[in-house]
């Protein structure tokens, strides 16, 4: 199991993330890419600390919105949404490779995972967007009851596909993220560790309800947005590695 | 002696540049990376029209200046020029090589042209973006008296160097390109063809005052912007044709 | 019944429209307040040419998005609609009033002012920067069978509304646009007259289906694009005028 | 003697400045405009916040520049000057006068306010934007030994002047700044305060070469960036108080 964090989400003159704090922690870094986030300076520092700690990295892609973060949809048509993804692919990928490192994997980010997730033509969007990129890259996405469809979706394309899951959330019935305005929506230390247990040995959440749901997830999202998010994510690392 | 030209300055709705009329007739497609001009989806058509026409490609990098087209000097730090040429070079590579082409060089734009040519500073900046950038790319800039000077920069730095000259601009005294204030700045017809020809044959341009100036450039630089350049164009290329 | 048009859509060295062609004909210029168009010299060129020809001003905010032109939906909160619009609003009116024009209306534009009529979130959201605003000023939007429904909410909130009709659109049965992929979306210059000619002298149009639609509109949306946009201004011109 | 400060500088999910704790301390806010911080949202908060606390508002507007927040030096001509700030003190105004506040200067920002102090043309573009700006606003600027000369400036186009003196900032023997990158270029607490004092009681500062240098400030520049700013600016404030 290896954890994953969106990492590289300052802009100019603004902070955000501890990013030289959770880079010794985790396996795998979704560099964002310029378009919610992450300007060419701050790509190139944070591409130097993935180097610096050995640690993977993918592109982080997202809507062209800067001012909301890339967390609200927009109505991109499939070419957009390809060439906006092949853009910011690529932007990360020379600057990684200038740096030594290979990207592997893109991780939409926000609203576009989001839409990703939801809606079958975006999600066929991105998809399309790896398959004719000149580099095989998997496509990072959310493990849930339909993976084995998106498994389908993705081998008629030709792209591999990485699954995450969530650490810190509580799972809805359906095996999607219970919506944080629910409560419970986000786990406490013991809970989060729980879960991440659970996940490792049995590949299986316990819901909102108490159900049993099988999720198979190569990678874990963490977030280490502050002090508290850091040592979470120590906590799961300590956890996963079996110390 | 090659012909380049700036290509895919399109934004979004916004339309410049007669692009697909422009594309037979020029062997270097200087494509705009998304700083001053050029949104994905433009220049993945850009980029196919040169595919298409077998154009070699180039990166066509600028300062963030959308308003402004990029023809405002910015002043940016050398770590600023480095990172924000590496990611506009970066974009345009992935995705060229998604469409078969291989990038071969970079032409800075507008101001950043200017102050490259002006400022050893910026120069040495750009210079250094190429040196430390993965894939061997040859820098573009404008043929001049300080010719030998800016080979030995890049030498020392083990990157490669494209000249251009102009072809419908009439040179001052000091090989720069006089400004288009002054009467005569930029030739008609005859005299364009007539400098074409002279640098052609014989390495020359005759300046303001009538003086020769020594002038090797490995390629022309032509405008595409309204119909009066497609045709002068076509004129260049088949005097340079030999037809 | 005034004709309302689209103006100071050209960005930085991307022209877009005719505007010193279509002001002649207008009353009122709906002017690009720069989140899809319009940066501040164009918006400056654009209001000195309504003040010349004494044509009324309106703003015509967008939801941030150049690259789409404001023409893709985007999932905005309440609040970031209000603000957005009121920040959009105040810089058209304070370069207006500068140069002694005073605002008299907002329309939105493009995917905002379709959310706008779609969506009652948005739509209260719209009304609330209006009615929160320093300036009575109306809103401009879609003459539909919906008209009374829209016409209390304003009332509701003490805002003022404009209603507008399209000249050179088919309507579908409900009231709304027939869809541009449809045949016969676009009139022909002969049944765009009958439709201008139909809604002032009866109030009224006739729908793909040969239905009549009671239609009261204050003013027609007209589109001054391209020379052929421009003449069919200046027949509806005419024909308006009772020339 | 009034204490102005710049706020409102967070941009979208980008949080700088501790602006709730800085606005109970200070007469005037500068507040961004959204060319290098400061989204709609943002500049709406702020003022709320001045509004809550009987807080004076002035427009701090910037060249467009989101990436170098406003601090790289950028050759706008002087059209674009004036139509950029023109743009930015409207959108504020606009806001403003909706939460019942009356802005009632303008203080440039960052390499704008550079350029005006340095440059005699960017300097006229600035007060002509003012002079020609529908509303009387004062121009904040920094107090110099050239203070005559600009009060001259101004005068001969109608428009009043703010003068602005650094508290926490070593002055050069010339009445600029001693640059960051010389020691003693940022003074300590005490001796930060004893300027203040100086500059109140006396009008002059002592200069890093032991000179006095007489200095008439209207208002004085503090900084609320950290909790350590914050701090300097309630001591500010009990001096100038005379608390």
């Amino acid at each position: 199991m290896l954890l994953n964090c969106d990492l590289g989400e300052s802009y100019g003159s603004w902070t955000m993330g501890l990013d030289a704090e959770v880079m010794p922690y985790i396996d795998q870094a979704n560099i964002a890419c310029g378009f919610h986030a992450g300007d060419p300076v701050t790509m190139q520092r944070t591409l130097a600390l993935a180097a610096q700690h050995g640690v993977s990295v993918g592109a982080h892609p997202a809507y062209p919105d800067l001012v909301g973060f890339g967390r609200r949809s927009m109505n991109l048509s499939g070419d957009e949404i390809i060439a906006s993804l092949q853009y910011q692919v690529a932007a990360m990928e020379g600057m990684a490779l200038s740096q030594g490192l290979e990207p592997t994997y893109v991780k939409p980010h926000g609203a576009l995972y989001n839409d990703m997730m939801a809606k079958p033509a975006v999600r066929s969007a991105v998809m399309l967007a790896l398959a004719s990129y000149h580099r095989p890259l998997a496509l990072m996405l959310q493990a849930t009851p339909a993976a084995a469809d998106h498994r389908a979706e993705a081998k008629a394309l030709g792209i591999n596909l990485l699954f995450e899951a969530f650490a810190d959330r509580c799972y809805d019935d359906d095996g999607s993220l219970l919506s944080r305005r629910e409560p419970g929506a986000v786990h406490n230390r013991e809970r989060m560790l729980a879960q991440v247990s659970q996940l490792q040995s049995e590949g299986t959440v316990t819901t909102v309800s108490g159900k049993l749901l099988a999720l198979q997830a190569d990678t874990l999202c963490v977030h280490g947005d502050n002090l508290e998010g850091v040592q979470a994510i120590q906590a799961i690392r300590a956890l996963v590695d079996g110390n």
